[in-house]
């Protein structure tokens, strides 16, 4: 791969797909080429506690804790804290592990102590021998909040104790447009050296609208000439995880990678589609700024493989400015 | 026993020795017939949670739930939270074990629904099958702080973090004289019926004490005709558990049954020592008011035949009268 040594890589990263690929690039990458900037408009308080989803599955791909079956949560996890919760009456629709539990409390006593939630992802991170910086969006409250055919729902009400069963008929994120980018994604957006921004294969409308939803970011992102690169999450008309598919259902968008294409759309100089994809390249406006590759990431070499191929891409993206 | 079916008790009682004898208590008085009021003192803030340890200890006493060996905690217990609390460098003094940490995190969220101290206390009483009636001392928050010689030190950190090693100058209940008394403290003192107030053979400095704090308390208690009976924690001179010999050393008190009668002086209608401080009995100012039996509880018996002792002895106390 030739990506220049002395050229930075910004990846804006939901949950499971993005931390995938968030994994990939810290392989072939060096720390401080690199900042992964993550959703946190699904993050919700539960028992006084802040439980940040996607920042703490992206902490547990990086720092290799995570569950590789569910893709949440920790591998070698015990329960034994939600059998307690359950015989005490209290909620378990939002499942706790013992392990797990412990990012959450230690992030609430480092938010107690006054600390942001940049602050209290990089101690953690570090504790965990994680070298590449993982950062939030934003250190303000940001909520994603679902329009359903029953009623408004939060993220995690929607996603986990409704298991995405209402029906979506719009999206908003409350916060985002006073939350501030985080001292971390203003950075990276700022560096001079900055070649590329990578759309993670995450879900474009709860993992990654949130992120562009903040203020000024899209116009920031378009003052810069780093090729921005996404990954469709959808391949062969399906998702690879999650509700992106029946989201893009509900909300009457063409499910295919070219309906993900046309939601980023302004702001893509090139998008990455899956080879069982191909046969769709005619059907995008410009079809030089699609590239074909496995997007499906099954074990450790397919993540560093496709970090290679995007960032190859953005490469050749650049060049053709 | 000849304890009248028609009348009330109230104990009031700390951690381990307090919760063996209100499970005693539990044994031989019907639920509506005793109220087990809890010092609140040593709770403390920890992860942004409540951390009640008095509470919890009786309130898994009475569900069956202790940890018989230590004394305090679940038994059947697990620690993967706090290993990964290790992991991400956070405090790990206060040993939260994975069951444990269900009931921090319930009466969080009730705190969070605007549920009093009491109210979370009834609940989590209820689910675990508690027929009695737990209250804790006070809705109002009441801290011990203990006067070191390193200085002032909230009570946990005295207590679990120091290991009770910095020597005691002094204890102070900050908040307690503003602290009203919770309902369920406030019913069983006014209750017509109430023929017994028993202090439990806790700790008098940092268990009892703060309850004795609150304000008017002393009052009320004095206003009662009902038996006020204490059970000496201070056996052949010795803390049958905890720092209480430790305390009385350092506050210069007399390492005896006797010093813990003085240091409730006032109060007391009558006192129960141990049959091996038989010897003592003339030492006191009214040997009449002193009952010997043994006061060691070592199995669910020992506990059942203490708390009919304390009735029976308080009954012939108020026929004194």
């Amino acid at each position: 791969m030739n990506w220049p040594q002395d050229s930075k890589v910004l990846a804006l990263c939901g949950g499971v797909g993005g931390a995938k690929l968030a994994l990939g690039l810290t392989h072939v990458l060096a720390a401080e080429q690199l900042t992964i900037a993550v959703n946190t408009a699904d993050d919700f308080e539960h028992f006084g506690l802040l439980v940040c989803p996607d920042l703490d599955t992206v902490t547990y791909t990086l720092a290799g804790l995570n569950n590789t079956e569910t893709g949440w949560g920790r591998g070698d996890e015990s329960w034994h804290c939600l059998e307690s919760l359950e015989q005490l009456g209290a909620d378990t629709w939002f499942r706790l592990g013992d392990r797990d539990l412990a990012i959450h409390l230690t992030r609430r006593a480092l938010l107690d102590q006054g600390r942001t939630l940049s602050e209290a992802t990089a101690s953690i991170t570090e504790h965990l021998g994680i070298a590449h910086n993982v950062v939030p969006m934003s250190d303000a409250a940001v909520r994603t909040i679902i329009d359903t055919d029953e009623g408004e729902l939060e993220f995690q009400q929607y996603f986990v104790r409704e298991q995405c069963q209402p029906a979506v008929r719009g999206i908003a994120f409350s916060g985002a447009s006073d939350a501030p980018l985080s001292a971390g994604l203003r950075n990276a957006l700022e560096d001079p050296q900055l070649g590329a921004i990578l759309i993670c294969p995450s879900n474009p409308f709860v993992s990654v609208a949130p992120i562009l939803a903040l203020a000024g970011i899209k116009e920031s992102i378009c003052r810069r000439t780093a090729a921005v690169i996404a990954v469709s999450p959808i391949v062969a008309r399906k998702a690879i995880k999650g509700p992106t598919a029946k989201m893009m259902h509900d909300l009457g968008l063409e499910l295919s990678a070219l309906g993900v294409y046309q939601f980023y759309a302004d702001l893509l100089d090139g998008f990455v589609i899956d080879e069982q994809d191909r046969g769709l390249i005619d059907e995008f406006p410009e079809p030089h700024r699609i590239h074909c590759c496995n997007t499906v990431m099954e074990d450790l070499g397919d993540r560093i493989s496709l970090a290679q191929e995007c960032l190859q891409f953005a490469a050749s993206i650049e060049a053709l400015e």
